[in-house]
């Protein structure tokens, strides 16, 4: 019952996120229901139909998807007041970060396929829908670019797998891979941390 | 029978938005096949795998390839001539638009999908190839821009959706909801009618 | 046991073409990842989605996307020598364009769909990678815009259709449509050969 509520929340601050971004391009109403809902649904989607495990959890349970109409309907009124609200989005969208980072490693193990594809899917569900939103508005997912985004959902993906394979999954486990991603994610935003890059090679 | 017809008509007309396109951006003979093919199957072909309903009708039924091969080649043969006869063209994809959203409605309540998920299904068959189509020549898609296209697609959805919740679904409703989507689709045309859209948040 | 080594290698050097363009775009070490897995696995993930045969290779065996891992890993320290060493990464590439689009094409005659399917998802498997790759860095695909690309992996797609359609598919088949498409991309390279383009529309 707790994990449904934190899935929902997740799922509406990822829907804020993109809904925020429409309202930056000026889309039309439709433009940023679509945003809001590829930004919310669109990782945990991938991962599912990767996974072939039957219709994905956003189309079967509707609670989800109305969860990222409602973040559309807050972002066409209030894009203003959340863009002020910026700091707490971040919170709210670090803490998503987490949960579905771990959420989606521990459904692509429970499927029985490899660690090392299990945290791919993980991390795929944390970082997959804000990649389709960038992608439909034309810019180059943020996520690729600069952010200790796509790392601290690594790093919870990676503590799920390990403690599975150590037979150490469970609550306690899951916990504290999501708290560790929240935490790191908002450290690197906090200290302005940045990924490396590989040397450009000559044009 | 007269189904099949329509919805190869309707693939027919989409493929053909995509060879125009492809035209325009003078993409050559492949990527205008790839974008006449995205455009016309892409949509359904989501829809299918979202379902996890078996391979997609797109992919089973050779006939739906076919018809938006030659969409194809006819585009890449008279580009001139269908962007002069646009009037028309839009007429056709107004028809493809009513009948993409009602079938892909009815397709997924028959899989059993809450009537939201439905809802939301309808609308990405009858515009998710537009959608896969300009994105594969770097445009942010038009539907999520200015158009009153998704929302006449919507209108259609609902329209399905509702009736088959109040049991009233048949051909009598699906011919309603698919003339309605139409007509409203091309008024919008006629009136410059658009979706409206938030306001902008500051940089 | 032949045909895995050589089919990790293409997807080792498609993901050295995903691991090239991010360097170059200065994606940092997560974006460089992610192109070079989606280039090395992007293709063959969706046509096993299309054919909706149970989840893709790509995630129930470790093996290909640590190939890709490790393509990302020698593109993100040495994108200088093998941008140097163009050449030696083309002809590998012709190679695994060839031995993809082999390989889809039979793939999905397996699988029971029709030839002309068949065909569209073996080039589906060869180009889908690059595809996905272009797009994620904002660009449109190279392979819709100018090179004997695609048209090489269609080559090879028809000759298995039409070997298997003839009764004579097998190593034999498999090895020469495999070979000619390599060498066809190869002259198209050396020669400089394009596919046609459509007539451009007026404005």
């Amino acid at each position: 019952m707790l994990l449904l509520l934190l899935d929902l929340a997740g799922t509406f601050v990822f829907g804020l996120s993109g809904a925020l971004l429409a309202a930056r391009k000026q889309l039309d109403a439709f433009g940023l229901a679509v945003l809001a809902v590829s930004a919310a649904l669109g990782g945990g989607a991938v991962r599912d139909v990767l996974l072939a495990a039957g219709p994905p959890v956003a189309v079967t349970d509707a609670r989800y998807l109305l969860s990222a109409l409602l973040a559309a309907a807050v972002g066409f009124f209030s894009a203003h007041q959340i863009q002020r609200a910026g700091g707490t989005v971040r919170v709210f969208d670090a803490a998503g970060l987490g949960l579905f980072a771990v959420a989606g490693t521990a459904k692509a193990l429970a499927a029985g396929v490899p660690a090392v594809s299990a945290v791919a899917l993980g991390v795929l569900t944390a970082v997959g829908g804000g990649v389709l939103r960038d992608l439909l508005v034309g810019e180059v997912p943020l996520v690729l670019r600069r952010e200790i985004y796509a790392v601290a959902a690594l790093l919870g993906a990676v503590i799920v797998a390990v403690a599975d394979r150590l037979g150490l999954y469970g609550p306690v486990a899951a916990t504290a891979a999501a708290v560790i991603t929240f935490v790191v994610r908002l450290l690197a935003v906090r200290f302005d941390v940045h990924a490396p890059r590989p040397v450009a090679p000559p044009d």
